[in-house]
């Protein structure tokens, strides 16, 4: 073999490899030194102050996709929003927990069928332990079915899942409920290795194959961040995002008397953390800040329809 | 037989008949001419800003009673002051009905047992012909046991029933279901010869008995008297309250950015509405007219330990 068919071959064996290996911003055709980022506001669906928060920063603040908890009272009220603006990047935050202490809802499936999922009252468990030692797969796969299809009976035309208080990354049963559900309605879900490892203690690699999509990082304020102040940390996020494509979980809310009712007794992700996020993401320093730090924003949609469609 | 035995049996029939037809007030130990009254606030449990406003007006303000929706978002909220308050008088507000337009609940029951309440996104119908269109009362039943039992379990002690939009007098069937409850749990339903006649077209009658309360006198503002203003209608009615059991039915919330969401595109029994009512019912003008009228305030509570217990 000639020296230079030797080389066309190895340049083929490596573009082969390196086609595999292609960074995310590089498979949605961005330059690989681009910093991707997608500013997320959770709980759409939990209140009116949450809807109408998170509305608000989508429109005019820097939050540039929301996701919707199906099972909620107000769903019915971000799904109009939702079917009636169909360039809102808007997604399902699927929901197997209930955690607030007054303020209760349950499954969109009719319950005598996953009843695993349910506490005594009828109502989803407060937190994802509870869920994980009383469930199965079954019944956890049946009521995400039920929440998609609600969902799009209800006019909103997904453009990605993720999962409230992370119920179903819990398990690598769970989350392989989530990636097949992800590839048969044809959206991304919300995937992320450092947070299935330490969080979860999953090992994604093990589920997940070479066209589904994977967040480089994923970022959200702890109870730490919250105290030392909200602008303080986001700027430090805003300030130091690496090129590759990374999020913001973001809660946004107005610290009114509902969204406190709501959040009662518990300070965490409550309702002046929700305003503090929701102040933030609506600032003109956030807008300033993504414009010197040269981040490009993108949505799931624009995700979901270059990767999956 | 003599003359004075002929009087006394006389006497003694006429005294049976007598017994039989007292009033209620003077089976309740009033006298004849006593007016009383129950002061009465419906939809505890539909939102936050229904409790507290209901909470405030029972705790400071002229309302003695009122009742909970066990299938609302805020239930959970309600049912924990109602165990906490064991001397405040709160029943159980049957609810088959899901009426307002961004903001929903479905049953307590396990839905299966009971779709044909259900609209197809699993809420109930919205109004009290869909339901009675769609159902049977085998599934009218069960979920008014479910919501019963429910309220039980959460610390409720209820002192009377009633029921949401009228559903449960909105058919003889569902009716008797209603009487049959309250005799099984051993409390008063509300129920009224007028209203059955006039609104329901039932004859009440036909289905109670001696045991069973009726109210003389049922009250509760329309459209046309909200528009004259509510001060006006309600002097009105306690200027004008005979002797007997009177029950006003009124609806207490603060016109707020929630209760503007939840009654969004229905100004009937609205927000501004329910704080109309509030306004009057915690003013010291309805206080002063309440003694300067005679009014006898009484509970469902009292009527229940009294007659029923």
């Amino acid at each position: 073999m000639k020296r230079t068919a030797i080389t066309s071959l190895c340049l083929m064996i490596l573009t082969g490899v390196f086609g595999q290996n292609k960074t995310i911003q590089e498979r949605l055709g961005y330059a690989k030194e681009t910093k991707l980022l997608i500013i997320h506001a959770d709980d759409l669906g939990v209140s009116h102050s949450e809807n109408s928060a998170s509305i608000y920063a989508l429109e005019n603040g820097s939050v540039n996709s929301g996701s919707i908890m199906v099972p909620c009272p107000w769903f019915p009220e971000i799904a109009a929003y939702a079917s009636t603006h169909p360039t809102a990047d808007l997604g399902l935050h699927l929901t197997l927990t209930s955690e607030w202490k007054f303020y209760k809802w349950g499954p969109v499936s009719l319950a005598g069928e996953i009843s695993g999922l349910l506490n005594e009252g009828g109502f989803f468990n407060d937190n994802v332990t509870a869920l994980v030692n009383n469930s199965n797969a079954q019944d956890v796969e049946k009521e995400l079915r039920s929440q998609i299809e609600q969902a799009l009976r209800f006019g909103i035309n997904p453009t990605h899942f993720d999962a409230h208080m992370g119920c179903v990354f819990a398990t690598a049963e769970y989350l392989q409920i989530l990636i097949k559900l992800g590839r048969e309605y044809k959206v991304p879900v919300l995937l992320n290795r450092e947070a299935q490892k330490f969080v979860f203690k999953v090992d994604l690699d093990k589920y997940i194959n070479d066209k589904d999509v994977v967040v480089d990082k994923l970022l959200m304020a702890t109870p730490e961040d919250y105290k030392k102040g909200m602008p303080a940390f986001y700027t430090g996020v805003l300030k130091s995002l690496q090129p590759g494509l990374s999020c913001i979980l973001l809660h946004a809310a107005y610290d009114n008397e509902e969204m406190r009712a709501v959040t009662i007794d518990h300070p965490d992700y409550g309702s002046a953390w929700r305003q503090a996020d929701f102040n933030f993401f609506t600032s003109e320093a956030c807008k300033t800040l993504i414009g010197e730090e040269k981040i490009k924003l993108i949505t799931w949609k624009e995700i979901r329809d270059k990767l999956l469609r």
